[in-house]
């Protein structure tokens, strides 16, 4: 049996993949299961296999992209659910980790990646937010949120949950009139608009993107709120004053584990003394990790989805006071779904944009991202906290009760 | 100027203590502050002023206990507060702390107290718990809930926000009827008792403490329910079976963080595939550090109250769902206040039962745990978890509409 047999018949056990490859009749793996269904692969070539075998996160991904592994029906979602289900805790299997030395090599380049000095992190940010304003036209709401939407019901639009999302944040943000609020990572400027159409605060908004800070200025202008909305292309690093509240949505993702603690800290120097911060994550269930070479190499160089206990490790001692956390998981799963759905309807437009390879990548991205934390460890975490004992009620109560006002229900 | 001296005018910058001691004339240390206010404070010998500059935490206790520290007016509380607020985060100071080598020595010692076997857990227990049942009732509420309440209003009697705080955990075990629950450290059975009542479950309670077990019983024989809510003297990693509901109040302190990834491991063993767990702990928000002498040898000897990332670092791993992180800090000041008030009524019933040492010792305990939640760094975390992904809703209304149906409001 060649290896990468013995690897699919480890890595399918429930549902079924049938494999194409030269010169050698089709193989199906698995058993039939008609909720886990039935994917055909092909192999263009006799060197995909071997490449597959030995990194299967990194090659999977490329050889996709590349046209050498292809999927009928062009169903990229399809195969990575099932594969990412076979291997999902409840099922105990962790079959698509690469090899231990693979792994250790690439433990060591990413705490090397991760350092994220300035430079670095401007490059980083310019690698993905800096593409065409047009690709995210074509896949995000018309706000532009790129990040978790909250669904206060999985049948909820995007664009509802989108919005769903600011009132759910701006409630834990107790903000008051007259308040100075801080958002760092504003992407194209949604939640600080938000924020200043709802309570009319003055808010800062900062990014390392210049697609983004161009389209966040524009919107302010075009409200007629660009006195009072602000929009910076600077890092987090460098922003001075004192803010009564800030905001951080898909942001701290970037950071890097070596720098958390100067990430808090900068929000703790930031904050007045009855500051209150609320950082909206990705994050990962099981204990800190790396990224997986692909992702790092083709989406998010730099970026790092923490896991709760370095995000807090990092966050203790520095005399803040944690006030909440809160754990969200298949609202991000039922925004990627419908990226990628998004993403399927505007193939067209977005391989005039760019090509064929890049739309592959696109897909295999949103769709590796969906069941990451549909079937995988993947989570949103909110973590909220105060320089202050006493500026926040001592219930949650408040939180829904602003969110549900804010929404008007 | 005197170590003691030094030392206090460190400890004191706002509000003013007066000392009284043998051979000199009465020194205040301080500022007038009305908020912070006024303590006089007397040593009965000269050897009192050497014994609190080598290691506070232990001799202030010790001596308070002995008679040879006392307060006027008896306010025990009014002195603990009064060092406790200027030694707060926010005021920058810790000079409370021990020397680094007597912290040093502390360590060792108490990284050997924690690793908690079975036979000590049960002294452990028993040296708090088996107190006479007596002492208990003059303290707590009628229904004997020794953990942090839940006020909806700082207004409200201890009996309400005790009753409170058991809708408030209900409602995240989100409980259907026909379920098997477990209750770790039971306590005097009110939380298993609650839950049947209003869920008609069957609930195993299990406890170290002979005393609790013993009225544990005789309350559920008392409702006519001893046939569905059972109490057993059984040590937590002995308990056999599978429930789909786990809640452990005010038990994991005594876990010691050398068992907590056993303890987490055994709950996930005990929890059936679609089993919610919800742990309700104090803790504290610096970083991980070790309890203070006093409190070892007087009141919770093996207790540790847990820093957040040390037992959600335990927690990651063991692929289990991470749903939800509470944090509530006041409330358990409030509930402390209370106890102490109740504890000065029963001055006289106390002293009888014990003597005016223990007497004193409890009040000391009290009034220093209420202000290590109102100005110190421990809070109460609620940490809930699922071995499954799919059981509980995927926002958190559940929680508040739960708590509010089973509160009736």
């Amino acid at each position: 049996m060649a290896l990468i047999d013995m690897f699919l018949s480890r890595a399918v056990t429930r549902g079924q993949l049938t494999l194409h490859r030269p010169g050698k009749p089709p193989t199906t793996f698995g058993t039939p299961d008609a909720e886990y269904g039935h994917i055909t692969i092909r192999f263009a070539d006799r060197g995909v296999a071997a490449r597959i075998v030995r990194n299967p996160a990194l090659a999977a991904g490329e050889l996709y992209m590349d046209g050498r592994l292809t999927v009928d029906g062009d169903d990229i979602m399809g195969l990575v659910t099932l594969m990412k289900r076979n291997d999902a805790w409840e099922n105990g299997q962790q079959a698509l980790q690469p090899s231990a030395l693979v792994r250790g090599i690439g433990a060591v380049k990413h705490r090397l990646d991760r350092i994220n000095m300035e430079r670095r992190s401007k490059q980083n940010v310019a690698h993905h937010y800096d593409l065409s304003a047009r690709l995210y036209d074509l896949f995000l709401d018309a706000d532009k949120q790129y990040s978790c939407a909250y669904y206060t019901d999985p049948g909820n639009t995007l664009e509802q949950a989108q919005d769903d999302k600011l009132a759910h944040i701006a409630a834990k943000l107790a903000i008051r009139p007259g308040m100075r609020v801080l958002d760092i990572g504003c992407g194209w400027g949604g939640m600080a608009l938000y924020l200043n159409k709802h309570f009319g605060v003055e808010v800062l908004g900062v990014t390392l993107s210049e697609e983004q800070l161009k389209i966040a200025r524009e919107r302010a202008a075009a409200a007629g709120v660009a006195d009072k909305v602000r929009f910076e292309l600077i890092d987090y690093r460098r922003v001075e004053g004192q803010f009564d509240r800030i905001v951080s949505v898909g942001m701290f993702e970037h950071v890097g584990p070596p720098q958390y603690r100067t990430y808090f800290r900068k929000c703790r120097d930031l904050l007045t003394p009855d500051g209150v911060a609320l950082i909206h994550t990705i994050g990962r269930l099981g204990p800190p990790s790396v990224t997986d070479d692909w992702t790092t190499k083709y989406i998010f160089p730099g970026g790092y989805n923490p896991a709760l206990s370095e995000t807090i490790a990092a966050f203790e001692g520095l005399k803040l006071f944690l006030t909440d956390v809160e754990v969200l998981r298949l609202h991000y799963a039922y925004t990627l779904h419908e990226w990628y759905r998004r993403t399927l309807a505007a193939k067209d437009a977005i391989v005039a944009l760019y090509d064929e390879r890049f739309y592959r990548m696109w897909t295999f991205y949103l769709a590796g991202a969906a069941q990451a934390f549909e079937h995988g460890g993947l989570v949103n975490f909110q973590i909220q906290f105060s320089r202050s004992r006493a500026e926040l009620p001592i219930t949650r109560d408040y939180m829904i009760e602003g969110e549900r006002a804010l929404r008007g229900v």
